[in-house]
């Protein structure tokens, strides 16, 4: 194991073999890394042809990535950085991303990148059919009972997870984001209310964490497509 | 207000003005207090002829109240000792009971003695109409789109709440119970995502209160037949 | 249920038949909407004659809402967007609101204003009758006795809603504030303490959520009226 | 949706349409459920050929349940009762268990029968390689690199859980459990650790929630062997 | 300081220097200690004619002191063990202790020992006087307001103490206690009302800490004395 | 108790009967009220002669309230504006506030401003005895065994407070401070500190919590000279 | 790595390897250990002549290790199980273990067993020096600050860890304990105490892990005497 | 012990015996002080020749040092000011600081000044190893073994701690920091980690207390060389 290649920058070891390991490259996040740290991080992975997406980051840090890697784009609702691979990855069908509430978009984004950049599965999306209008989410049943993988973004007290996770048979991912006030604590809530969902076949990831959640329902649908890079 | 009648039992100061001011009887926590103490307590607001409910009790203080109130039964569901008062009440109908699951009962049971036996308000009950099945709670709709006021009772992630509470133009008193595991650590999952429900119209108590879901919500009755005691 | 009207916006989906099911219209939370979502989702809800509140919000999103909503005000005590309906709705009675402190107006605003603008229910209010001055609340007494609902806004420890709903025979909606400081954990210790009220009756809604409170208080005023939407 | 079939017992309602719905049978949790609930539910269920599931139960329940479903049997690890369904599931390979160390195995035991009697995916398992011994891991990396999917069910801080799931390119279930003391919380570092995985691919259920992570971890691979019921 | 008196049993070091520095002598708490610890601890203390109190402690120890030192008495309410000193302490006047509920009793009686046995600080007593029935309070308003110092025990949402703090001018102690049930969260709630309250005035010690309030609460008076020993 | 007098400011409601009942004047909590609600009220209660004191306020809300009361100062270490009363208190002396570091001295300033202008107790002051460097501490000691009260003023973990309440025969006032980072979780580590202190004599207020600790104190030290305002 | 030597019971992996990798045999926790899976694991352990401790045990299971290993013996104050190994360890003297209170024994006895079977670094003790009687604590100076390496064993508020770690130049070890009561909240009082020092040089573990400062200050001491196994 | 040396500046008494009492002079944390309190104390002490370390500052404090300490200097990674002392110290070797991901970074290097700069212990460093990549871990495996005391900061779930401390023999220092989001929780889940590490020998500081870490693991490099000053 003492053989496998990185690249080491001296702040930042570069995880040259994880696509092989994991079947994915690295992902950056960009909260708490300097511009000049992630400038450089950038280049290095995308020097080597992989797809390049760096998370909750800033326009700043954008603007010091664009040096060297001029092909870099950013994303504003997710607030990310992102450069495409040299080599198209095989796309695989059947992943929908369904948000509870218009608040909870910038999450569902990062979840549709991360899926659709960097893993192959690009995602279709619903928005805003949180269960208080609970003829909204029934009209979109059909299209969410014919997705192969759910991911579920929701805040507040998430109660669109349980619903929908008591009427399909594949696998739901829920998000649990920021969403809410005051004894929402900060996402506290959703998550909570997620892990004790009545309804089984509920994967949970950390709290605002749409990298997690497109990461993971990819990897299940590569499970799926009997794709296992 | 000085001058208002109560009963000094030493230990304990029974409030006799109390059905004059709030329309009312004195309900007791039996929890936390011993035999010795209730029994009295129950001697004296029976012998005023009100009714009387002791919560959150036993079998050995039931055994105590029996000495002095012959009359005294015992829920063995709801935990409660429980005497008839003299004058029967007016009675109110519309309240509905429902539960998330069979669990849930035994607090479901504390708030229809509540509102039956100290408000005269006799509640009817649907069990067991989680949202992992949504096609249950569905079938059940018409019963509780007919009620005047819905009292909720659900532990785990409590996501019945919500579902109801966005079908309804009545007021949905929630009551999130201790009936989980792990992280719904005690109750606190269910009593913060019914906080944070994204339906309005949501009337939150005490984790396990039955109690006091009852009274709210024949409270909440009485105020719509015109009635305020 | 499928076939129920709603709006689909991309971002949001707008519940037009929510008045139908629920006796009210739709209240937009401003918090983390960016200002080119609020504003299409206010015109569309206003252009249906709706009254609309957007609660939370700034005055940069009310500019924005401005340009196709030119008949909106902006109330800078409740930091709300308000629009008013088409047809005037019949106003119900009874609703007090009633503040611990100065710092909880606010909040008591944003009530108000959900109480009668959207819900047809105006209410009158008492300020400042915190139990630290208790004569002051005594002197309210009579008004307060006389209200058919009352909404009691707190913050700090929150003792306010235990005298009052100790006092009183009808429903008491108490709305946690997080004003304090410290230990009051951004409204933890009022919203604790009104959940562990020693007296019955009272309705809990999540922590600075005066909407919430304005929305329940009127459900449970129309229900008094006879009127069910 | 309201036409679905259930059997109402009064106390509980049977979800006999849930396989068609979701691919597999209720599971029924113990804990709350007293003898003569459990009792009728599992007759219920047995009744229509289902296999049976019922978690977190005691030796006082299975004998209440055998009066009416004599082949009910007792899983001593587990804590659970199992009957065995009519129709035996077509068996899908590929799944993985593993415990960190050796007082994780109950919640293992109930992911695996969970997997294996509920959802026709029997597990292969491995115990007690926690990170303290990395050696012992390492040792398991082939077995547990050709997993299809894996069940990691761990304690205390829940290390295993980054370190496994950046060494595999499918979906690792991760199930936090009570084991530790003091600061442990009870699962709460666990689950916290878990949560904040530096590896992505990581799907999280509740503390001790053995039945989720082993239905999850079936579904995944129901999708990935091309079988969706 | 170094000179100062003390009298070592290996496992414990008798501070017998404590009434000279400190004014009174150690408290024991009996939580935690074995009875073949607390018997001698006891003993020694009592050898020197130092008053002896060890609170929170049961029969057994108590049977264990017993054989050493017969005078040791058992009181049952507040689960301590009381030998009396050898020269009574000159009686301060002042103390009231006053209990929101029944259920406080236990702590209000420690207390009272502690203040009573230790401090020479006698109290009387009013209990049952929450504000859920405010009459019974206000009933007590000349006996509250003419103490010297206050001790107030209250558990649930303890509202008690800001209402009397604001209507006395003398320094109150107030005790949070484990009384309440759900989100009392075993007397977090009482703990964060009385450091919240509304009204200036309140020392507050720990929840269920009779002790440390009869303590203090002797220790003003003494100081109101003009004596401090 | 209706007849007491105050002054109803619409949105404040100025308790002019304080004095009377409680010995000192209403003290202003600036947070969370804004300059044109602050104003009026520091207005109303110097214009009656009392002093005045907002606490936890801003140089923006000191200006505001220049315009009507142009005899007020800014007290920019306790960040509180400040009016002197026309009639000087009786002086108290033995008033001791000690604080453990210099980033405490914010909130040992505003205990001293409570005491020594509100309620006629000067306070003298020890800073930077953290119990680190116990020699500095017990250099000290002559100094604080010597007062009649303590302020002990403390971050962190707050150490300082049982140490000294050890050596001390007076009651010591105990403020956490919210200085400290990481699990100081703003202050909470030095609350449950003096809470659990291993020393008796100990009256904890809320963090940061200067007001009520110089308020208390005082309140003390006056039941000590034998004055009861 | 993968070739290090581990012993596979089926339920466990015995890890004989880890004297060689870092010095110490394997410590094995028997809270939520079976008597039937401890008794195999020491067996094995003590069969190859490592001295064995099992921790947080109790007599039923000792009466099962007694079976196999009859040279076993119980420790009841610590709740261990010991077996001493074939070599004697070379001593490495300098090892002092501290306690706040008598009730902090149990996890000292803990510690000590740990450092002087499994280490090979006997400990002197010192108990119940709390600084609420500092005096006790400065008299037993000498002798603390002649040792090489300190564990200091605090429940409460464990300000003892504060005092001491001002007073030497050696690292000390702080161990968090259970005792207290109330809003110790099971030791997370004194846990937080020691982490917010605010003297440097103090190294926290678990709430009652006597096993981890055991092993950690023999550790330590271990790389003072120039041993490093 | 009252005679030892001190320097009072008012606000501040600078522990000039901390070099002979615990061996290191005193440290100042910047956070929560004024820069007209640390310029006077960062004179004080560098005007003894000692060496002066700032933690938690910024750059308008160091521009108001730089005034009366033209020497001192800025580092920007670390938010510290640096000012040498006027003795280099004997240098110890054998320090590693470790770090899971570059946002460890400022943490790291505070604990790398405060060890090289006020203990004389340099420390190499090796940065970016989190377990997600194992192979670049065990790449670094001999230089991580062949160190006499380690640091490992890491935020998230820390794992990086339990794997790093089963493989080595000598003490790891371990600081969790607050890097992450949701569920971290400010660095409480990266704590709890390191808190619950399987693995022993671990010795955890306060969450971001880089100085603490290197404080304590020079403090055990001292004892290692046999010198204690």
């Amino acid at each position: 194991m003492r053989t496998l290649p990185y690249q080491d920058l001296g702040f930042a070891k570069i995880d040259h073999h994880r696509p092989l390991r994991t079947g994915s490259p690295e992902v950056v996040m960009g909260k708490g890394k300097r511009p000049d740290q992630v400038a450089p991080i950038v280049a290095s992975l995308s020097g080597r042809g992989h797809p390049v997406l760096v998370t909750k980051t800033d326009i700043a840090t954008y603007e010091a990535v664009l040096v060297d890697t001029p092909s870099a784009t950013y994303n504003d609702l997710a607030k990310a950085i992102v450069v495409a691979g040299d080599n198209p990855l095989p796309a695989r069908e059947g992943l929908l991303v369904v948000t509870a509430g218009t608040s909870d978009l910038p999450i569902a984004e990062e979840a549709s990148l991360t899926a659709g950049l960097i893993m192959g599965a690009p995602a279709t999306r619903i928005s805003d059919v949180g269960v208080a209008g609970l003829h909204r989410l029934i009209d979109c049943l059909p299209q969410i009972q014919s997705a192969k993988v759910l991911i579920l973004v929701a805040g507040m007290e998430a109660a669109l997870v349980s619903v929908v996770a008591g009427l399909v048979s594949v696998p739901v991912v829920a998000v649990p984001t920021s969403v809410g006030y005051g004894s929402s604590f900060e996402g506290l809530a959703a998550l909570l209310g997620m892990l004790n969902s009545c309804a089984p076949g509920v994967a949970v990831v950390n709290i605002d964490n749409g990298f997690g959640a497109g990461y993971l329902a990819a990897q299940i649908l590569r499970s799926g497509s009997g794709i296992t890079e």
